[in-house]
């Protein structure tokens, strides 16, 4: 199973969570650009699964091999192919997942889509496990962007109640975008950290879970990118981010709540130093009629809790059509806000590099 | 100018507020469908300006003359091309937005992309007429989605902080779907109208603007429809919605709630009555994995408040590139919510057809 | 009825050849470039009927009106929309066609396909007419190649059994190039030219029609143009000629002869002359593996005879579903291939144009 | 590296002759279909390399795998996914080619385009062996299409100068279609098979190689599929055709015969016997306006001979830019026509299943 993203680079995501690999083709990635793997691989880490106690504990080195597309650690300019390899599935677990759907899980949409022959063991293709080839990609975008002087960083705004402090939407620096890198837990204010933890936690021992949101920017962005309508920046992101699963909303800027402000109060008035144009306040999100405005681009999506709770709930059979208790088993993350904050930034460097090369040379 | 949305059933949109034409370009309707030329005409008159005291006073009759694909008033297969003819150009009152930009719209992103040769009049090509062709293309959609038994609908769920009651995601009726078109004001509960017409009226005096969320539901769908990953109605459905101007966020189902609520609160437990499954709860919206679940699709768009005020604001002269004032004249309305509504229902209504398509007659 | 081409260049054709209007929207075309207006007018002249003895009757000027993309003659970046309005519909004489196709026309097949609501007036949306919105995007990109110094051009290789000399595969100049544009009969050798339009009067004169190959050549091309597989210069260009009417086959450089030689014969070995490296010989045409050599670019296009004849023809009464006899009235060329030269040099040059804008700015 | 074909039928081809795999992605396959892999596994090996004195000596099993999409032998609607490992590489051969271009090889350009980065051992990404995947989905599209009613069959039209008799463009028949699949060598008349042996023979004695014309027809297809302009039937064969290595024309019907004769002959008068109209002769190919008349469909296409050879041929050291000499070694197939038979029927299955699926639901 597969699927595609982009107009200029293209991705295609492959493969389920119990299939021997999962991985990503790639075209339009930048030829003759040096790859940092080591940091590269470090990013991928950043998402893995099996690192501290608020992760699932299922231990998979997640290690992209690169079939073609790289050569040296260059990007050469024919597609990029990567893959992971599958070292840890265990299916047994899922047995009595076949027919009784789990709640709120991709289960039931798929088995009545698809019928019985679709292979649903540990997610199947609808797994969050498919955000690792898009960390492939999107690592290396991140890279590139780098080197253009483009910065992209996520953290986690909130996991259930407890919220981090805001990006500073007007003046949000590179070492705070680097925050989530930089630490074990991807937030502004160390504080809320430890108290998302605790909330977390409380979530894993009564066996259940919690949602959260992410806050994702990007800064150093030319003016223009996007086009409008059906192309601008905001359909574009959204675009990526809703193939994140669990994601249930998106917002650009001041976002929902500028539905309840005035026109007054919304609007960025534009100043100028003499050489470059800017706004002093950004409810745009760095965002006019989809195309980047050079202010930091800001976006906030909504996760829903995972769905797999260990606590019993109400299903069908859907063979004999009665209904039904599910217990789930297995290994799940009571919380998949905390791993899930590289992949934003993954998906969001892959839009911008996206929108980045919709300037074919004829236009230079 | 043009873009393109949709993979089975394609619509470019082309034109500008000040060309003389506006139009769209759709391959893929459904062949043979006999299409209600009036009720068209009833849709699409929801949308236009100059209907009464809350929209700009511009007149524009927004007849659509059907060029190709269209006989006796029924789709041949053929691609459909339909045109607006734009009779009420007035360009001089924008004369002065040429090299000032207009807080918050989309003027300076344009001329940063576009440079000066781009016609920024009256919106250019970045104007909200533009939802009038798709308003063509979704009203036949609405139309064949009811010769199927399905049905959308949208309302002003809030303007400023007024807020009308919810859909209910469970049992939302067609009668409240249909809300919209039968009355001059979009909400379920006319008291709550009552005061969001207030509340604009107050907008409009003190020569400013206010936002607001829509909201928008679909019932009859199958199970199954959208594809996982890049594929999945909320990719699709953002990538349509993102294209009506002003739009800032976009959540499905229990939405940006439902990253404060536990697992086992948020999770849709399944029930069957003997013949189909149900949940008892649709905090999804009716979305699992990127598919359909045959319960209510729903979902919450904000708009921010029309950038174009009355008010003075800040700008730059881009030419002299010094600070400066803008004063903005011309006709706009305090309020783009209203006149929003129909067009959220004619993007669904193409999404989901767009979707519905997805399956070939080789899955059958 | 429209239909897109290209990937990077996109084009839309739409319209009939007896709607008000024909056109085409392109998207990707270089931002900035200035169009000489007059040369693309008299470009477009080459193509337009009625100018002399050998081509239909109907006087159409063919003038394309630029509705959006270009102001003061340059391209605004914004995606253009040229129209042509027809303004010499005579329907009345196709009007027996309606239910007795004409034999190899589209009629029948269109007839098939979307029943009895298509029109079919004047070849409806299968004429050749359609060639013209192609010429509009084609003459700017023949200009905008010019510019950097790619050379398009066609000629007719033959008509019936006459035959103008071939373009030199290895050194053909600039001057041969524009050949066609400089006369009024497209060929090298005049001589041959003069036999040609004997053989298009002798079929006029016996109400009937005659066929015709073309030959077109592009020089100046970098080395490495086009993608391997699906994205190959071979792909691509079949992909836009056989857009055009009553082409029914393609061959590049030594094509349908390669079958019959010698591999010892029809490899084109290597040289160098110690700053570039060329072959003596060019039976690849300029391709290999998909991709362009920097030799010279060459293709044959086999165009069948016009269908439309006077003489009286089998039929059949697609309503009483019985044999009968067709008599075609109205104006037609007893030979297109002239008027179709420089309808191969538009294709061609948006299909070089699409792959020289393959490298984004990434690349570079 | 990896490419894309087709609108509802979405193939995706990757890897090289020298990767440790080489696969296919399919999106659009018919769900439920149950694929007979016997049958599958017995067309692939028609194209395999190895298999008599007539092809490459290197054994390659060319076992597909099925890596999702695939269940008991049934297609479920997913994603197909299918990979052959490569298990015979050798790549010592090859050392002296990467800076010596092979004449008439993709090496040349594959190096002026991607520089020293790129593989080319083996061809690389531009082998021949590509063609294997092509041949996975080809085959459960031949069995589908089977299905459904319609039959694609092609042969060797002719090796060098030894032609094989021509199909009947009116009255082709199922059993002649399938005269491929049953003998080892593909050829209506095994007499002119056996003087293409000698000619293949007789080239491989001289270290040379031979083209050839491959002919390829499909009946039983319905009125009306391919759509007009750009989408038409021969833009969609030759967008696909033009993918298989060596490929350098492609004509349908008549083809380039059609260009010498007149009207009155190359037309195709329609019948009735009051049930179905059909043509006495069949010069379209089964082709009008771009769609199918349900008579067979015609086309063949040529076949450049081999390029490497084992003569000595001119060629350039592209490091020190000097003339040189080069001799190829390796295994190579003195004529690839012969195995290359059942991938025409693959290319031509898989553009007439994406052409099958261009009517949706919406159009029944």
């Amino acid at each position: 199973m597969s699927t595609t993203y982009g107009k200029n680079l293209k991705i295609t995501i492959y493969g389920g969570s119990h299939d021997s690999e999962i991985g990503v083709i790639a075209e339009g990635l930048p030829r003759g650009f040096k790859v940092d793997i080591e940091k590269l691989r470090a990013f991928m880490e950043r998402r893995a699964p099996g690192r501290n106690a608020y992760s699932t504990k299922r231990k998979e080195p997640d290690i992209p091999v690169f079939l073609s597309g790289m050569s040296d650690d260059t990007l050469t300019g024919e597609t990029l192919k990567a893959v992971i390899y599958n070292t840890n599935q265990r299916s047994s677990d899922y047995s009595n997942t076949a027919f009784v759907p789990r709640p709120s899980h991709a289960d039931f949409a798929a088995r009545m889509k698809y019928g019985d022959k679709v292979d649903l063991r540990g997610g199947g293709h609808f797994s969050g496990r498919l955000t690792a080839p898009m960390c492939i990609v999107g690592g290396i975008c991140l890279q590139y962007l780098e080197s253009r002087g483009i910065y992209v960083g996520a953290h986690a705004l909130c996991v259930g109640n407890e919220y981090d402090r805001y990006f500073d939407p007007v003046s949000v620096t590179r070492e705070e975008l680097e925050c989530s890198a930089r630490s074990d837990f991807p937030v502004l204010d160390p504080l809320s950290g430890e108290k998302m933890r605790a909330v977390i936690e409380e979530a894993r021992l009564s066996c259940d879970s919690v949602g959260g949101i992410i806050e994702c920017a990007a800064i150093g962005l030319p003016a223009g990118l996007g086009e409008h309508i059906f192309c601008g920046v905001e359909n574009r992101i959204s675009g990526i981010v809703f193939g994140i699963p669990a994601v249930k909303g998106i917002e650009f800027g001041r976002g929902f709540e500028a539905a309840h402000i005035k026109g007054s109060e919304n609007n960025d008035g534009f100043y100028t130093d003499g050489e470059r144009i800017f706004t002093k306040t950004n409810n745009a999100g760095g965002i006019l009629g989809g195309m980047t405005t050079a202010m930091p681009l800001i976006f906030r999506a909504a996760m829903k809790p995972t769905p797999s709770i260990f606590k019993e709930q109400d299903s069908v059979d859907m063979v004999t059509m009665t209904n039904t208790k599910l217990s789930i088993k297995g290994r799940h993350d009571p919380c998949v806000v905390i791993r899930a904050v590289p992949v934003f930034e993954a998906a969001t460097a892959i839009a911008i590099c996206d929108m980045l090369f919709d300037e074919s040379e004829a236009e230079k």
